[in-house]
């Protein structure tokens, strides 16, 4: 399936961030990565060099000198794609880049695609397909736990538990199979009773690993926190005594802030994307109902609301009249019981109601940053159960998780045809369902529309 | 004067554009950057290390992984800096560079001012001042012949023929100096008609670099350019004509254009910054009145005037009667006379005049791409006349050419003296003085204020 891939020519690519900086690289990868830039790097001779050293030049084009660089080479397979490949370290100059890039092209590199270096690395076996897609998402992650999903991902550590599981359905799928070659015999090879416990084994930590994903899911894209409530209820002073101290790496580099998403802020290595709403009122009159009504889709793209009142002005009725508009199906909401340095005798059960309990009730005073870890804690505590372990595998990549899901499915299907003493051969067709549905993870099978999917969402240049 | 500079420390910045890409590179410099890279970089002892040699592993802070890297190791004087430097190549990731240049600080290194690294360069003797100067100008150029002043610059070509006069002047100051020493013997050990040759000879040498530098910041800042012309001239018909092959690179590139340049195109290695006007007509009325005094601004602010107007429906008279009002002391006007498809009888003397010579009436058709080539001509030839000769020096730094001409003013003043017979003693003074302002072009003169002027232009971690 793989070899429709053309791995015979040499990609070349920008490797750095568009944009003016101190240097900028270009990288080829590719049987002739060195002889391409030996030919415009005179006084040296690149293709005598050894593995992983670097060399000073300038890069001609003809007689003109395009740039001073410095070569560092890579001998296959010792390099990221476990091909020949090489970085050429330009001034980072959008005019010597260009040329460069044109210079290389014109030498035989063809532009790289997105993500071909890292699906080369892939198809040439230097990484399974969960480390290939993990590469994608440790660029993308923008909080610590993000970055540590990624990083074991990468690692390897989750493809090491699916070849595991992998591995002891396949030795016990072996002796199914020879069941099959001896079918008129009616033997058993393999133990019913011992696969039996083996598939439910393997269902159990399929589990795990498929409950993960709601976590990880959230660890890796952040998790949508809408702020509610009415004018004046104090939101505004909450949002900047919390955003002083805990706004997110990410809010403060241009450009990765989402459109509608106003601030992100982290928690413990969380990051909450927090979606502000202008003020709701009791809706009388039509206009306000469509403020509400705004308010309300953005309350369906959340998972929690922070729903924030002034206990001198809004009485319990009203708070709950909000929360009865505002909630909908597996809606964390916290209320956060504003202004309570003027009232401090205000009483959780008071305002306790069918949508907010006594645990998510949460006295503050956000002028006088009173209480604000408290509104952290129960933040962090609607994400995660328990301490955060970050040992553990948590899938967080879609694909994955639906790869477990149909992988589950399978081994459902082996248990019932056990129990209804079904035959060999469709107890083994379950078996290597469950097989290839795992081995898609890793990409021991897969397709090359799935490759040009995965890789398409990487940058140029990795 | 240099030693205020510290370079005991070490400096860390990220060397490459922020933002997301398959690689982003931290750079240190200093006598601790190996040292401190390797307290981080276990599995490998750094400090054993040969220079130029790429070493993959892990970086940590503390237990946790948080990138796997390659570490670049150039030992001193063997560097850009002339010191220890070592880049660190991690996945491009913001939160990765972000957490490992804290890393970095936290073990010791301390973040780089802008230009630093290429200040101490400088200072460690690794180039000369005008050579720094031109890695920013080599960063920052976006055509061919910026490009190439910025490369020949900084390959010392400029800083050569420089100290060449230097070195002939100061081999007669001595002599002159020796004099002063025995100036109660009234001796002559320097020959001054020979001095006086030798005086106007590199008089004639600053003259030609003086002279360079129109054509210097034409070549490296690029040509203003305004177009004006009465509504419906054909102007957009023309521009779109003349865009649709010739639009320079830096066009391509987001954020490179200024603010009130629209387009910027490119020929022969030039490029042309195109400020476009509203239409413009008899100014008979308030409003109208406004739209001319804008054009007014943006003619003043352009070194070249391409006056579009139709030959079917603007007079000669009317040609003049704008012009009249468009023309200031210095500006270059080409008339273009569009829509000669309709009119092909159109003659050049019928619109000549005081502000229109012949050689620069263009007659064209924008619609056919008729004669478009020859406006191209005329606007190279308004800039460079003759060949443009890039073997020759040309300067382009604000900077040096003050410099320039302040050796001037100092050389006419020893050409002065010598006429009037004045002593020995003021004939040194300004020798002197002529070879302090040439010093300060390639920084053999220096004081700490200029190089924080410099080099606080650059961009960080260069």
């Amino acid at each position: 399936m793989l070899n429709t891939v053309d791995l015979s020519d040499t990609i070349v690519a920008l490797a750095t961030p568009p944009g003016v900086g101190a240097i900028g690289i270009i990288r080829l990868s590719g049987k002739d990565a060195v002889n391409i830039v030996n030919e415009v790097f005179p006084g040296k001779d690149l293709t005598k060099e050894a593995t992983h050293t670097i060399h000073f030049g300038t890069l001609r084009d003809g007689d003109r000198i395009l740039d001073e660089v410095l070569v560092s080479l890579f001998i296959a397979p010792k390099s990221y794609t476990g091909e020949n490949v090489v970085e050429v370290s330009c001034h980072g100059s959008e005019y010597i880049l260009q040329k460069a890039m044109e210079l290389f092209v014109k030498k035989g590199a063809r532009p790289a695609e997105a993500g071909e270096f890292t699906m080369r690395a892939f198809l040439n076996g230097q990484m399974d397909l969960s480390q290939a897609e993990a590469v994608a998402d440790l660029i993308a992650s923008s909080s610590e736990s993000s970055h540590n999903i990624a990083m074991q991902q990468m690692r390897g550590g989750f493809s090491h538990e699916i070849a595991n599981l992998r591995q002891e359905l396949i030795d016990f799928a072996s002796l199914i199979e020879l069941e099959l070659d001896f079918s008129e015999e009616d033997v058993e090879f393999a133990n019913r009773d011992a696969l039996e416990k083996l598939v439910k084994k393997i269902r159990t930590l399929l589990k795990a690993l498929i409950d993960s994903f709601r976590l990880g899911n959230v660890l890796k894209n952040g998790v949508n926190t809408v702020i509610a409530g009415r004018p004046n209820a104090g939101k505004s002073t909450l949002l900047n005594a919390m955003l002083k101290e805990e706004r997110a790496i990410v809010s403060d580099i241009a450009g990765t802030t989402r459109d509608t998403i106003e601030e992100v802020f982290n928690i413990q290595g969380i990051n909450y994307r927090l979606i502000d709403t202008a003020g709701i009122r009791d809706a009388r009159d039509q206009i306000e109902a469509v403020g509400v009504e705004k308010t309300f889709e953005k309350v369906k793209q959340s998972a929690i609301l922070i729903y924030v009142f002034d206990v001198i002005e809004t009485s319990p009725e009203e708070v709950k009249a909000d929360l009865e508009k505002l909630s909908t199906s597996g809606l964390i909401i916290l209320g956060v019981a504003n202004k309570m340095d003027l009232n401090p005798y205000t009483k959780a059960e008071h305002y306790t109601n069918d949508f907010l309990t006594e645990d998510h009730f949460i006295p503050v005073s956000a002028k006088n940053d009173m209480n604000l870890g408290l509104l952290k804690d129960k933040l962090y505590e609607a994400v995660v159960s328990g301490d955060l372990n970050t040992e553990s595998t948590i899938v967080s990549n879609t694909r994955h998780y639906a790869a477990l899901q149909k992988a589950y499915e399978s081994l459902d299907a082996v248990l019932d045809n056990m129990d209804q003493g079904v035959t060999s051969d469709f107890i083994a067709m379950d078996i290597r369902q469950a097989l290839h549905h795992l081995g898609t993870i890793t990409g021991e099978v897969s397709a090359d529309d799935l490759l040009g999917n995965i890789f398409g969402k990487f940058c140029i240049g990795k």
